[in-house]
């Protein structure tokens, strides 16, 4: 047997078998009882949750196990939390390679183990063929909250400036080059990882209340991220094209496929705003850190023009950026 | 527009619009922030997921939705917490009618005021036709655990009885039922529901430590249960089978289909095994609650015969009771 069956999900033995000999082995957790009983410090908790689609599983850089580790570690970083549990869910459809299946564990529980996050409850579901893509995967995230930490979008003034912590555009294009057979030259990897380090260290490189809000730009890219922000604040968002830091790689396919870099999905970076006073010390901490070592700052925020985002561009123009209309590439986390 | 389209799953305008029009309203939540921040009380956390693929989508007596919320509650009751807390992920198939959609969410938002909880944080993601299902629906839950509450079937005893809260096999029938366009007199409708009143009160009903484990039946049957059960205490359970709660409805479908009630999956049931001193005191206060009104005891723990059930028949002979082998019922929930 070296395929999942339908029976896998019943609920009875080969459920069972499947829990203990591929999942909860590499997780560390049993499989027995219907909730895990865990300690919780502070009196402050951060969470979230977030399914992964991703076509293909796996991609140059990463696969659908990581991202999903990641993608919820970094929700509960972006909110100054520290990561603590995870919850899988999984929904497998009939025929996935065992093989497979495995890998993807093996993935989740790696980048599990370098976020430094346990994976403490998990459910298997197994769908008839046709019914899903190979398997979805749903993580919830339990965070603590850090003492004296606020941040939102509403805590951002004039005269604050934004910084960006790595190249933009790298897990779009690395998912879509899989899925269609290309190779971009230089070749553009997914830059799936966790950020709560880095958010950690934004966080303690400035006093309290200075680093008004973080966000990582997944789905609808840089651009909608900004957007949401600008609108969320009601202040407006001033953007110079010339500092965006855009990969060779990612800049060549977006030319040729005739993409906006600003649009394609992030999973390793994130959008800091911080007050002015301090921009130069947060920038200075992200680029401390291997995952920000690409930090630049990008813009500053304006009075006036409610909610909007403009860039400056590098020919001396000014373009309103809005957020992602309809879809750019489906799937991609 | 009257589908859900692919677009609503780019995380830009799209889904913006489709998360503060159909699913953030009826929830209550803003959609914005990466993770949602909230009070928790105490020390101890209870934590648990679980993704629902039920095909049909709407059968007699609930939903995907109300489902999702129920099966979540429930398995934080099971462990003795109070449920606090969900997270809902959504995972569309592109075409889904927003009818639907707006049926499952305000069926999701009823349940979730009936059992007390929040829908705290979610996700949408949208695949492409022919992909999933309808829509999959991952929730997690989070608990407070009640104060000196330790449950576990390593704690069962020999002596030790087991109640049944309620009559068995109904889910599993009524999604079968309508799967098939099949109709059963006396009818059968799903038994979902929200069971952490009914845990609660065989909480207050005993002495600490004298309710020794809580689980709810649901894939797999009450069968796979108590063997589950069995095995983790190393005890063996003696079943009396003429005290099962087995409706006409619900015999009269397996007596037809060739189904075991004992397998069939049910959603608003728990099994608890109880001190013998306080199993009438558990069972009184469970009939004295409209979803444990049909509660009864319906065995024993023995020692010997490490991890098996013993079905005692109506006609004086024992069999032995296993998990569930291969499946019964697929996608019952």
């Amino acid at each position: 047997m070296d395929k999942v069956l339908l029976g896998h999900g019943s609920g009875g033995k080969l459920m069972h078998d499947l829990i203990r000999d591929h999942i909860g082995g590499p997780f560390g957790v049993s499989g027995a009882g219907d909730a895990a009983i865990l300690d919780f410090p502070g009196s402050r908790l951060a969470c979230t949750t977030d399914s992964f689609v991703v076509n293909p599983l796996f991609f140059p850089g990463g696969d659908i196990g990581d991202l999903a580790v990641n993608g919820t570690v970094n929700d509960l970083a972006m909110v100054g939390a520290e990561p603590l549990y995870l919850t899988a869910g999984f929904i497998i459809e009939e025929g996935l390679p065992l093989a497979d299946l495995d890998r993807i564990v093996a993935s989740m529980a790696g980048a599990a183990k370098t976020a430094g996050v346990r994976i403490v409850a998990g459910d298997t579901k197994v769908v008839n063929r046709g019914k899903a893509d190979g398997i979805f995967i749903n993580t919830a995230g339990i965070g603590a909250l850090r003492e004296g930490v606020e941040l939102g979008a509403g805590r951002i003034k004039p005269g604050d400036r934004i910084l960006v912590s790595g190249a933009i555009g790298r897990h779009g294009i690395a998912v879509m080059a899989e899925r269609n057979g290309l190779a971009f030259e230089p070749p553009v990897t997914s830059d799936s990882r966790p950020l709560h380090g880095l958010a950690g260290a934004l966080l303690s490189a400035c006093p309290a209340g200075s680093l008004r809000f973080m966000r990582d730009p997944t789905r609808g890219g840089l651009a909608t991220t900004l957007k949401e922000a600008a609108l969320e604040s009601g202040l407006s968002f001033l953007i110079d094209e010339a500092s965006l830091p855009v990969p060779d790689g990612v800049r060549g396919a977006c030319a040729m496929l005739g993409f906006d870099p600003l649009y394609v999905a992030n999973e390793g970076i994130l959008v800091a705003v911080v007050d002015p006073h301090w921009a130069e010390a947060c920038l200075a901490a992200a680029r401390g850190r291997e995952e920000g070592g690409e930090a630049v700052l990008i813009g500053r925020i304006a009075e006036g023009r409610q909610g909007s985002v403009l860039l400056e561009t590098v020919i001396g123009g000014k373009r309103l950026i809005d957020m992602l209309q309809g879809e750019q590439l489906p799937r991609i986390c």
